[in-house]
């Protein structure tokens, strides 16, 4: 058993498939994101300006947000001690658990250490305490949804993304005396394309079956109040569970569902993973609070990201670009070859000051790959112009096809 | 289907055995550590003093740690916007991976959002990669542990706890073409003993078995510069994957593991709990760079840590309590009835205002219920004779028998 050989082959598959991933050391500029510092391959820091973040509003940078997890860090320390049970329970948890179910219009939240924790461990355990539960799985949800279903051990369906008629198909094919559990994103953030969710809870209430949405991409940015697509659909109240995160639109780190006070007992009491783990630290919780609740109030930065989307969408079709067919905002450029989107990614960043990732398999399929631009609120449309011109440029250096 | 029911029932179970988990509601006193206040259930916030935390050195509270991450929230802002991949590596990350990997003395580390998903990201690829490993597990293993080597899909076979004679038997009984690969933890954090390291490593030398240690009792605690129970027993280079935590010594958040830059590299590049979640805020990790830094060069944190443990178990002891027999900095008391260990404990908190929480099942097994104490270089003296005063005094009044 030659354990090194081994680790070579599987590190030797990256390179062949052009797949190899390279960090990039960047440091953002508090107060003038999207600007940020670039560290690797050159003589100090070199600025550049961030197009693929997922602090969408950069909230991450609200002067509210800095101010209470300040305060906070003044007022308990850095991390809270324990899990949740033993020690790390804190009064800021309890109020944001608070926030968030009103958030949602839930009478019951709970907070996970990420978004990707939250999915994992309440799919596994909700499944695990429904015995015999046939898990419905949208072919296009997130790893961590993947995960949970994989990990609860229950059936699992997967139906053709959005396609209503399947998942009806698979519904009707199941045991009508099987507990039921439909799990679904709200936006697809590779692509920019939402669900139908009244259909699927039309679906669901004709065959008994629970909901479950993951809102990570939508909580903040969609509802008047940020509640996502379910608040702006007025769907929230049909949906069982609803996921979502404290590390993109909030700006801070995180993760957490909403459901009725029964259920998150439920998972409180039976994840592993909510229970074995350290608490997020209070300082981060006090972040939230303060953007949870600024963002309940304010519109002007979903408004504001909004027209940045829909602008660099419309600079980059007009420019003959193959932007792909979004209806949110986000913004992907598609490539179809991983190593031709690295070389873009690469010269964006060293002739241009641009960062943008390209996007590759298993985070997208094979043959799919491409670049995702999210911008925000502080995007001016100076810099969308200039990153057009850079873009066709480059189109044209490498010889890639415009669009039709 | 009547979910309701289901979920009734749930939590039903939880009731009649006496182990439904009330969260208590406390906020600490930064600076003033073990101080806090308790919320729940009095009239305005109640002075306590916490005896069960896991931010063993205070390092939580510590002047360094406080100004490290107020500065980093001035300079780079709240969260780190995305995962490690896409937008979310700051420079931060890579100084602390570098500072980590030289505590133990490896070229490489890795961070994770927290100790329970290092282990289950980790167990599970390394597992994945390895076609036919076989996982060896001590049965006190922790649940994270446990969690990752079950979703690996891999054989495991159980050892008994620390019996070397049955751990060879499993391995000399396992085919030696196959991968192998022994988890274990240095400290047992229920029962407070620990590991015997180069045991274990000789078997895996005679086996050809990766070795893959827990440290996260451990680490900052013991050995010259923290390195944890491997470095203090010159074994750290004999390891293969040393895993530790961000949130316990060290006093924030975060989990890590220490290896071979090939591992880690592997690691990295296939673990779907690594890739696919927002990193770690640039402020925690700011926070945990002092804190490892500090506890590199400072003994004084442990050696207050080790003398109060050592104080607090002798002051029980002589009392006649049923303290257990740790080795370690944990000094819990057996009281092995999940109603009486919560009836101890909210007589505590409501009478003596000190707080320490019931530990029962699934954290230890049933029938082994018990209080754990963390005393640390800030409890004095005069607390652990005040403590052991009150323990004796609720131990007569509920007529619980005292040791021999």
């Amino acid at each position: 058993m030659n354990y090194e050989h081994i680790f070579d082959q599987a590190i030797e598959r990256l390179h062949s498939e052009g797949r190899y991933r390279v960090f990039i050391d960047i440091l953002r500029n508090r107060g003038a994101y999207p600007n940020a510092r670039c560290f690797a391959g050159h003589n100090g820091p070199k600025p550049i300006t961030v197009w693929c973040s997922n602090d969408y509003l950069a909230m991450g940078q609200h002067p509210k947000v800095i101010a209470a997890m300040e305060e906070a860090l003044h007022n308990v320390g850095a991390g809270s001690g324990g899990t949740r049970n033993i020690g790390g329970n804190t009064h800021y948890h309890i109020e944001l658990e608070q926030e968030l179910a009103d958030l949602h219009g839930k009478d019951g939240a709970l907070l996970f250490t990420s978004g990707y924790v939250s999915n994992d461990a309440t799919l596994s355990t909700l499944a695990k305490v429904l015995p015999g539960c046939v898990i419905f799985s949208d072919e296009l949800n997130h790893a961590s949804m993947i995960a949970g279903i994989r990990n609860s051990g229950a059936e699992k369906k997967v139906w053709r993304h959005n396609d209503m008629a399947h998942l009806e198909q698979l519904l009707a094919e199941t045991d009508p005396d099987l507990p039921k559990l439909i799990a679904f994103e709200s936006v697809y953030s590779m692509d920019g394309d939402t669900a139908p969710i009244h259909a699927i809870c039309d679906l669901a209430d004709k065959y008994n079956a629970l909901t479950y949405i993951d809102e990570v991409h939508a909580v903040g940015m969609y509802g008047k109040r940020g509640g996502g697509i379910s608040e702006r659909d007025e769907a929230a109240h049909r949906i069982t569970v609803i996921e979502g995160t404290l590390g993109k639109a909030f700006g801070v780190m995180g993760g957490y569902i909403a459901a009725d006070s029964k259920i998150i007992d439920v998972i409180r009491s039976y994840a592993p993973g909510f229970i074995f783990t350290t608490s997020l630290s209070p300082v981060l919780v006090a972040g939230v609070l303060a953007s949870v609740r600024h963002l309940k109030e304010s519109s002007a930065e979903r408004e504001g990201q909004q027209a940045a989307a829909a602008f660099l969408k419309s600079s980059f079709a007009q420019a003959g670009l193959p932007v792909m067919p979004s209806v949110t905002h986000i913004v992907p450029l598609m490539v179809g070859d991983p190593v031709k989107a690295k070389r873009i990614s690469d010269i964006l960043l060293a002739e241009y000051g641009v960062y943008v990732q390209p996007i590759n398999f298993p985070t997208v399929p094979r043959g799919s790959e491409r670049l995702r631009f999210t911008p925000g609120p502080s995007h001016s449309e100076a810099m969308m112009r200039d990153l057009t011109a850079a873009l066709v440029e480059i189109w044209d250096r490498l010889e890639l096809r415009l669009a039709a």
